[in-house]
């Protein structure tokens, strides 16, 4: 086992506030419990609970580390006593409760997942929180059916391209948003059916032209506000609708009649706050049934830029301009 | 075959407006169409979508009769050509598009019911709307699991009486909410493990306590209005809440967090609305899996009180005391 350093670098944030605040920090490398493998990260995904945490607005949950990061990809360098599933030097890529923004970063042996082959640390660290994310929301919670309409708002974001090919790769009919032309092109390009400019064009009659006016069957939605009674408008009779995030706040006004007459399906639901052995359930899910598509090149991480992590403020800042098309990631050297 | 009648009395809603716009009026008898049959009504339940119906604010569907009325029981009199599961002369009980506020009334023969052994008319009137309404959403769209935590708003409703019992036939633990003293105990004499008056406690705190902290695994709600958000309060993790009515009103403010953090899913339906075929379905089901329960006499419709059918508006003014119990049900001489 090479000699680990007591002192290694992550991104802290100073106080809660702009990209600015994220600065590099000496901290102590953390020592593996039990079932917990300590990892060299060679990678790390920038997501947007991350700017939320940097913000002040999304506190890490209790035991959690307070450096921001949720997926990386790197070397085994440490293992817990009970750790069964590895070995030192094995590669990997893993959903972490925190502190991925760092050098060394612990995970839980049964949230990482290998690297499916052929693939870059930059794009293995890509996989873990959109693919989880997308594959419990829109396959296990939302139960996607070949052949059905998808909705995804946000679908040039990570968790946007993500859902638009495994949507597509299963068989479903897909709709994407996006803010800009360039947007929905790249959406096409990842194969949605239609992709619809919000600042030009209403998704719910959108939606209803692509359905003949039976609309979507299901919806990923991130943005919350007035689009989740917009949403419960595109939806068909039966539609589900899955709220993973609220961009446009929390707090919004539904009509139940609509509820009950179309009989919707209004569920959600957040990765972080889940105990270990269901983001294990859904880690072991994705193995089996998504990563063959990507070692087959028929599903690929969509990468916008990398970073170096000393410059997480900067990536964090692209974030924020929501230009990106795609994952955000941090290289460590 | 009896020689039938030309005419017939129905009760007809003369305009919009309180209870004694119920008035009887001569009415054509209706002739069966191809899957159809003719029956003689003998009771009829009352609902309150007919109270809705009466002040103007439920519209009956298009092709449905305009004299109100969802539930019936009585004898097949005629039948259409291709109806094959009944004969002239047999006793049912059906779910009608309307019109059961009457003499004689159409049915689709997959929409009605053989009647439980020793039920009387009246009683077997009183099942078909509360009990396929209860089963959908309790059982097929709730999925109601035994062991788990059920909440009833309306209790003592036709609905809730229902529910009550339904849920505690297949194992689980109910909490019910109710507006008196009375009722609350008609509600554990019911079987009911916890009953809730809702004007003097909160239903929320109630729910808690019963679950130990944990809340509530299925709601079932008809009152809306300020409720969901207390509803959502008072689910457990990966709750579900059904919504069945409005009583409150229809436009709520809901909180997507709670929806997100605790996985809750949030659901309903409209029986009338829905497609003969979805109907028939549910039919089937709750004779096979309910009405064993009600021939054994362990679930049995709770009548608050008859009315001739004359005095249809004395029926609709008893239930708009909301001091009923159960089931209100018009008996045909």
């Amino acid at each position: 086992m090479p000699t680990l350093p007591a002192q290694t670098t992550a991104i802290a944030i100073k106080a809660p506030g702009g990209p600015e605040v994220l600065v590099p920090e000496e901290r102590t490398v953390p020592a593996p419990g039990a079932t917990e493998m300590l990892v060299r990260v060679r990678a790390a995904g920038v997501n947007r609970p991350d700017v939320m945490q940097r913000k002040g607005q999304y506190p890490p949950p209790p035991g959690a580390p307070d450096i921001p990061g949720l997926e990386i990809a790197g070397e085994v360098v440490a293992l817990g006593e009970k750790v069964t599933r590895w070995k030192v030097g094995d590669t990997l890529c893993a959903l972490v409760a925190g502190g991925g923004y760092a050098e060394y970063c612990l995970t839980d042996e049964t949230t990482a997942l290998h690297i499916p082959k052929g693939f870059s640390f930059v794009e293995a660290a890509a996989l873990p929180e959109t693919f989880m994310t997308v594959w419990h929301n829109v396959f296990e919670r939302g139960a996607l059916q070949s052949g059905e309409w998808f909705l995804v708002h946000g679908g040039s974001s990570g968790i946007g391209t993500t859902a638009i090919m495994l949507a597509k790769a299963f068989g479903a009919k897909v709709i994407a948003t996006a803010g800009s032309a360039e947007k929905c092109e790249a959406c096409r390009k990842l194969g949605a059916d239609v992709a619809v400019d919000y600042n030009k064009e209403d998704f719910v009659a959108a939606a209803k032209q692509a359905t003949g006016g039976k609309g979507v069957d299901l919806i990923l939605d991130m943005i919350g506000g007035d689009y989740v009674d917009r949403n419960f408008d595109a939806a068909a009779v039966e539609g589900r609708i899955v709220q993973i995030a609220t961009q446009k706040g929390p707090k919004v006004t539904i009509d139940l009649r609509r509820l009950m007459l179309k009989r919707l399906t209004h569920t959600g639901s957040t990765l972080r706050a889940r105990p270990v052995a269901d983001k294990a359930a859904i880690a072991r899910a994705l193995e089996a049934k998504a990563w063959p598509l990507l070692e087959a090149g028929k599903v690929r991480p969509v990468i916008d830029s990398t970073f170096p992590l000393a410059k997480a403020s900067e990536a964090h800042a692209r974030m924020e301009t929501s230009l990106h098309i795609g994952k955000i990631v941090l290289e460590v050297a």
